[in-house]
């Protein structure tokens, strides 16, 4: 009855054109939002980082959000066709760019000793060029891994490798090094010269489908050719995909298509491939930045929902109304009236099936006083259970549903099989 | 006919006591298998860290295998129970110890600057103050995120922290450092001071019961108290997880007994949770080495069987026997006599099938050679399956068991459910 009365009065309201200082406020309340219901950890500069799309310190339905999202890439890349294969290489390596790697101790070590400057500077240029580098991307690795792929696809064309993996960066700002972390996702296609265009062309509308599969609010996500001055060196086009943030747009993954100099320049030796032409492949690199693919998805799934009652008091109610795949937590298990001790036995049985079948499940009965409706709504739980009295009687639940908010009953024997169909009917849209 | 003549005079030999120069052999064959098989990248450097339980750079067939043991321990430590959240902190800090990123460039200018000895040691010194480092171990990240934790949990003890990720590692000789990587997982359980030691059995048994699961030897896999001289500064007690390779015993995980110490230090007021006693939890750390995981798990399923043949010659079988829910690859579709262009189409339909499904299948029939049986059981792959003209008239096909070599006949539409079916099975004993 009162979901009923109340959901009649909701007005949806989506956040897009709204002025500045709106803007603020929401960008405010969404990061508040995030921290509160344990997606992103507290703390500024934790909220910074992610703001920025760097990876940051995650709640436990942030990693697992993340998780999904990882999880789901890695089987529409590798699963989708037969000739990527998954690899891992190595984060740290022996290039003498970038960010490097050194042990204090032995640069304190260099500082201490009484040299000359000559010596000092000497020994620590000697420090620098044994020391390694952290990588800053994973197209290098994949480059890399070309040659002995080759002998996998019996050295036939196009084939891809993909990897998902931390890359650093660093920016300087008063000589001061900021340096931060992206979970990045990297497919590397290598194919004939004259069809590279066209394999860009297919994987940007396969990368644009798989993000608008998972969105609310599919036209937020864009895809844009990179204009021809902002093309990087090797590259002969680009296409960036985009996420429409309340804040402006920001790329969430990139496409190029970067010719055959960079593959060239990591094998010594000339390699032929058999594909008619016996000339080196062309390289399609799709890289994909899956901090701020988080952000997007919730940043897409929140719903505000203004509420009028009674005496023109107006309320708001927040759903993350997340894709139920991405969903961090699938269902929540409570209870109701009734003896807790047993209900609470019957909620740790329920617990202990669910995870097995792999749903992640919210143990609200065990916390002294448990979430509200409006909370798991800010977490994005798909249904939230009450075990109570009634359940013991005569094995029926109440199973209410993020998306509706309507309450059903059901009997405790179907809750499980309910959940999975639910689940994987999503999926396989 | 074949298969069955051959399989009665196999001659099962595990290669456990043998003399030292049929170790190194051994070591030797074991190498060359993982490389030539995409279990690890070739290469004499990659071999090196591969061998020393160190992250290295992973062919097709180790990604997925480390993939599906990260997830497996994922699974078992997360959705075991309700009180272990996972969480994802950051892999570089301000903190001002160990390994520190450097930007190489920064470097570059403050020694290329005229400036006196003194103002070039305050240089780097100040440098070297404001640069992150990168992290050792999970656990800092993990009780860090101790207080916000707390909240989740209604300040209820006990519960636990699980993080899966790289930790950075560094070794200096003749001056040089050698820097390295390591796929880590940690959970970090905070119980009540009187409970700590019966969790730390608790944690010892669930882990070793988890080691073991997998194994095709579980015995190679068996736990050992630290001795009291080899304990952390802070640590009441420890125990190893060990793996008794044909080259000695080497710790797969470690677990201890911390008191509250670290925990103590790491938060700045004394904090008090609700468990009768009202003190500080005390920590119990397990952590692993998931790029070990793997040097066992391939180790411990690799069955060498000697095969008599005919004129006294002798041939050796090599079976990577993997646990089913391990084996990277879990099918392989071939194709045999018949029209080629009309059958690969209908390995390409079986391949979208189970690809969907989530079998990881192995696309043999693009191969322009398809690999032989004795090359799928070197990679492990659990049933490889033959799609000849048969097929096309009546649906058959023929399915080969990695494990007992025999060759079932089964219609083609049985397939899916039966992998499915057989995995499955296997997950849950």
């Amino acid at each position: 009855m009162w979901t009923r009365r109340v959901r009649s009065c909701f007005s949806c309201s989506r956040s897009c054109s709204s002025a500045p200082t709106d803007r603020s406020d929401q960008l405010r309340s969404f990061l508040e939002l995030c921290m509160d219901r344990h997606y992103v950890s507290p703390g500024e500069t934790n909220s910074d980082l992610f703001q920025r799309g760097l990876s940051c310190s995650y709640g436990p339905l942030g990693t697992e959000l993340r998780r999904n999202l990882l999880e789901q890439w890695w089987h529409s890349v590798t699963r989708g066709r037969g000739q990527v294969f998954g690899i891992s290489t190595l984060s740290i390596s022996q290039e003498q760019v970038g960010l490097q790697v050194v042990e204090c101790e032995l640069v304190k070590q260099i500082l201490d000793q009484h040299k000359s400057k000559e010596e000092l500077i000497q020994e620590i240029q000697l420090l620098l060029q044994r020391s390694p580098t952290v990588r800053t991307n994973l197209l290098t690795g994949a480059l890399q891994q070309f040659v002995p792929s080759l002998e996998l696809v019996n050295r036939k064309l196009p084939f891809g490798l993909a990897e998902t993996g931390l890359c650093f960066q660093s920016s300087i700002s008063n000589s001061c090094l900021f340096s931060a972390e992206i979970t990045q996702t990297s497919l590397v296609w290598f194919c004939s010269p004259r069809t590279s265009s066209q394999w860009l062309d297919h994987w940007t509308r396969q990368r644009l489908k798989w993000w608008k599969k998972f969105a609310l609010s599919p036209s937020d996500f864009s895809s844009i050719e990179v204009p021809k001055q902002e093309l990087e060196d090797a590259a002969s086009r680009g296409v960036r995909i985009l996420y429409n943030f309340p804040w402006g747009s920001e790329a969430l993954e990139t496409l190029w298509s970067r010719g055959n100099a960079e593959l060239l320049h990591s094998l010594s030796d000339v390699l032929q491939c058999r594909d008619g032409q016996k000339s080196v492949p062309h390289v399609v690199s799709i890289s994909g930045n899956m901090d701020r693919g988080v952000m997007a998805f919730l940043s897409n799934s929140l719903q505000q929902l203004k509420r009028e009652e009674g005496r023109q008091k107006l309320q708001q109610r927040k759903v993350l109304k997340l894709h139920p795949v991405l969903a961090p937590v699938k269902v929540a298990l409570n209870i109701g009236r009734g003896p807790a001790v047993e209900l609470r036995q019957v909620c740790g049985g329920l617990l202990q099936e669910f995870l097995e079948a792999k749903i992640f499940t919210w143990p609200g009965y065990l916390e002294t006083v448990g979430l509200l409706p409006r909370q798991y709504d800010e977490m994005g739980v798909l249904f939230s259970v009450v075990i109570s009295e009634n359940t013991l009687e005569n094995g029926l639940v109440q199973v209410r549903s993020r998306d509706t908010t309507i309450r059903e009953t059901m009997h405790i024997s179907e809750l499980r099989n309910f959940l999975s169909r639910y689940i994987s009917a999503a999926e396989n849209i």
